[in-house]
């Protein structure tokens, strides 16, 4: 595996004299599966596992090289959480800028990220992403990729960079490029095909996978990975090498909480059921190096009365968290900074949340307030229940069980606030409000908490998007892209960074395999 | 080595009819040292990695119980950072608190860690050092360690539950400590011993290591881990097993701006040289579970122009952070709440310093400020050259390169939100800082940087101090305690948490294994 401890194991054989000879090369840790002891079933030029934007981009460079390329799924349907992502794709130095007179640069962009990512990014894969942005870009258009002929300022970034796509939707970019790689020759995306385990050589080399297909994910198990033994096992041979592009483990209820015990069972996440661990620590045990994988990204503008990503984001960023505010129903009492940082006020929505009670944040705001949305924004949630209305905010204490007269005080301490422009409790930058108070009814209100969006941290890659081992040394073939990789956007992402880095290393690892 | 594993490659193997035979057992990662292959050069019970706190409470305890001890420490000198450390245990449910009427219970020490710890702390864990830090702390007591007979008031603790030691230095326990496990039958402490890598048997389980004696650490190098190659080899059989203690990695500059990229090379540490990160990346290899390992704790109170812990927290923490204020000699503007939580502020000052460019923040306050401060802790930095004293501020601008106008307008805005109470820019609790401003000279001033201080990550292992495996298991003859384990204390570790943590789950280790 490592170099420089084949060299140190060496040095360790040569010198033993008198002290034991020591041979090299078994050992007994099972950390990936042995070549010389298997006979493969199938043999292809490129694995991938992983139909998301990653698997895809890196499925259709690797094939225009000629390559015959193996995508695995294990789900049912492709694109991973790729096709429920919201189709916002940043693209500094975009021709769409240059048209609109926005002056950005690779400096700003690298700025931006590492300024959201607290210093903690990886930089030399921001500047690849800066680099080949455009060209990014530019493969998702070739391949049938549809935008919005406008940029928008996404939070965080310095300048309007961010396409969207047709379809406001991510899928908007996997359904062409998973038709253009269906159309390359001697190619298969295979759903339902769960990869386990890295095949290497007595060289260290992956060169192949075990995988079971006809696999049902059971999103019902605790640990699907752990858990369920169904499929066909089955040995496939990657001549040149594995790319590993299976997202993100924020559904998995198992690792999740290893790494941030907030994240108890209770807890949703944005992302689709299938985004789990298990092929991360499989390149863990062959030997990749850990990044950062303690970090996790929540959303905190959520509600837990919905699954998933919910309909009620705009209602609660928009309206309640920059026009009223959210208590603690247990108080009554704010408890944040409404209008701080995703990471700040999701760290301040768990101090207060108990998921196993059942008790979470009330998000609520005036008439006055929700009359800022667009109509169907309230609409939609309030027919679906999760949003409600009220005559009184007496009325909503009982309704959420707040102490009635605490919630009235908070409405008076918070108007103050408005009125004089300071925010004593949490500095909450009341320029923003508008002069926009609580208390003009109707009231709207929800229960409010933060999901889990995006796993930061992951294995390490290089520029040439290759697997580093824990001696940060390249572990031969064997690339990786996208969610699955750490450190490129340090301790949070910012939005529409996804698409431009899971494609732009997808792209690069099947440039390089 | 993991269960789960063995019983998916069984499952593999009996089902492969017609897919090709898989043998089990025989991998190609390197990830540990064959117990097969080698000739074992000594014999021992317990091999103990390690020569802190956490090594030493195993040692003792693993001999009280008859075993034959080999404690193995790397550096010429015994304790690493157990002997540099500040002398402070933190002891809920103290015999002292009683006799001094302080309440104190499990529920409020867990409370105060898992709040420092912003909730990702491995509460099970914490549950131990509550249940058990009495007993720890007679341990240490009967072993010879003495206290002073008075408790303090930690930081972020919501009770007095700190001992200081009696010289005020965690030598005040190791010293002790490394008396008594000295004198016990048959065990032995063996410095300049490098360890190297995990043996294993055919089962996984870790029977041994290989080392290097008569090891001379280099501080001069980047990575002595990793460029090091000095030392006689030795493999040395563990019957029972082997318990890391190896202690954190924030002197190790290769991985811990792996983790960290803020953390570059100029940037200092409060940790002996020798708190590296080689014992756990061996682990990794061996397969245990990384956990948070991408977080690291800085103190924000520390001084660039000193090396380690130095002589300026006082003047930093007590006099320029409470009464003054700090500023970006850029702008001469503030940039933080100076009161903020360490995390917070380390953050703030990491966004405007540039290492390269030799750039820090400057500490300052005024002169009635400083007259608050034990004389010699203003005094001894003076001497040392390291505290500057101006007459005026604009000498003090000058001095440090600020825009003195800016500086100036900085200090009237200051003064007027001390007159105010409120701090319209950040937020300090100006309640705190007693009506003082900067205004009476002579100003004292300091350059201020953070350092790391305590690697949040590492190994996980269980309540019995087991070391699991990736799949969450436990890794049969290796035990972990310290620095060297994740999560007990999450995001942040509160102040005199550490020699408590070390010590128990180091005595959890010596009396399992």
């Amino acid at each position: 595996m490592a170099k420089s401890n084949v060299s140190r194991r060496d040095m360790l054989k040569m010198s033993l004299v008198g002290a034991g000879a020591l041979a090299l090369g078994a050992v007994n840790a099972e950390a990936t599966v042995s070549a010389k002891d298997v006979k493969f079933d199938e043999e292809w030029d490129v694995v991938i596992i992983g139909s998301g934007f990653a698997g895809l981009a890196a499925g259709i460079k690797a094939s225009e090289r000629g390559n015959k390329v193996l995508i695995l799924e294990k789900m049912g349907r492709v694109g991973g959480n790729s096709v429920v992502n919201g189709g916002i794709f940043a693209v500094p130095g975009s021709e769409l800028q240059k048209k609109n007179g926005v002056k950005d640069s690779k400096e700003i962009f690298i700025a931006d990220c590492v300024k959201a990512g607290l210093g903690l990014n990886h930089v030399e894969l921001l500047e690849v992403l800066a680099d080949r942005a455009v060209d990014t870009f530019n493969f998702t258009v070739k391949h049938g990729a549809k935008y919005l002929d406008k940029l928008i300022l996404e939070g965080g970034h310095s300048v309007p960079r961010t396409y969207y796509t047709e379809n406001t939707s991510g899928s908007g970019i996997v359904q062409p490029l998973v038709e253009s790689f269906k159309k390359s020759d001697g190619c298969e995306l295979r759903t339902r095909t769960k990869f386990d385990d890295f095949v290497t050589d007595e060289s260290g080399r992956v060169v192949g996978v075990t995988v079971r297909e006809n696999y049902k994910f059971d999103k019902d198990l605790f640990s699907d990975d752990r858990e369920n033994k169904g499929g066909d096992k089955k040995i496939i041979k990657a001549k040149k090498g594995v790319i590993l592009a299976s997202g993100g483990f924020c559904s998995d209820k198992f690792f999740r909480k290893l790494q941030d015990p907030r994240a108890v069972p209770e807890f949703d996440t944005t992302n689709h059921p299938g985004a789990t661990a298990g092929a991360l620590i499989s390149a863990f045990k062959a030997g990749a190096l850990p990044v950062q994988v303690g970090w996790i990204q929540y959303i905190p503008y959520k509600c837990p009365d919905e699954k998933g990503n919910g309909i009620t984001s705009k209602f609660a960023a928009q309206a309640s968290f920059r026009y009223g505010f959210s208590v603690d129903p247990k108080t009554g009492k704010r408890y944040m900074n409404e209008l701080a940082d995703r990471k700040i006020r999701a760290d301040a929505m768990f101090k207060i949340i108990d998921a196993k009670a059942n008790s979470y944040p009330i998000n609520l705001c005036d008439s006055v307030a929700a009359a800022k949305l667009v109509p169907s924004d309230l609409e939609n949630p309030m027919n679906s229940g999760v949003i409600k209305k009220f005559d009184t905010l007496e009325e909503l204490a009982a309704f959420y069980k707040i102490p009635a007269g605490e919630l009235t005080k908070t409405a008076e301490r918070y108007n103050g606030f408005v009125a004089s422009g300071i925010d004593k409790d949490f500095g909450k930058p009341m320029k923003l409000t508008d002069g926009i108070t609580v208390s003009k009814p109707p009231f709207y209100a929800m229960r409010g908490a933060p999901k889990l969006h995006h796993t930061m941290g992951g294995v390490k890659i290089n520029t040439k998007a290759q697997v580093l081992n824990i001696d940060d040394e390249p572990i031969a073939g064997l690339y990786a892209a996208g969610e699955v990789t750490g450190g490129t956007h340090g301790a949070s992402r910012l939005g529409s960074c996804a698409i431009l880095d899971c494609l732009t290393f997808g792209m690069i690892a099947g440039e390089n395999i």
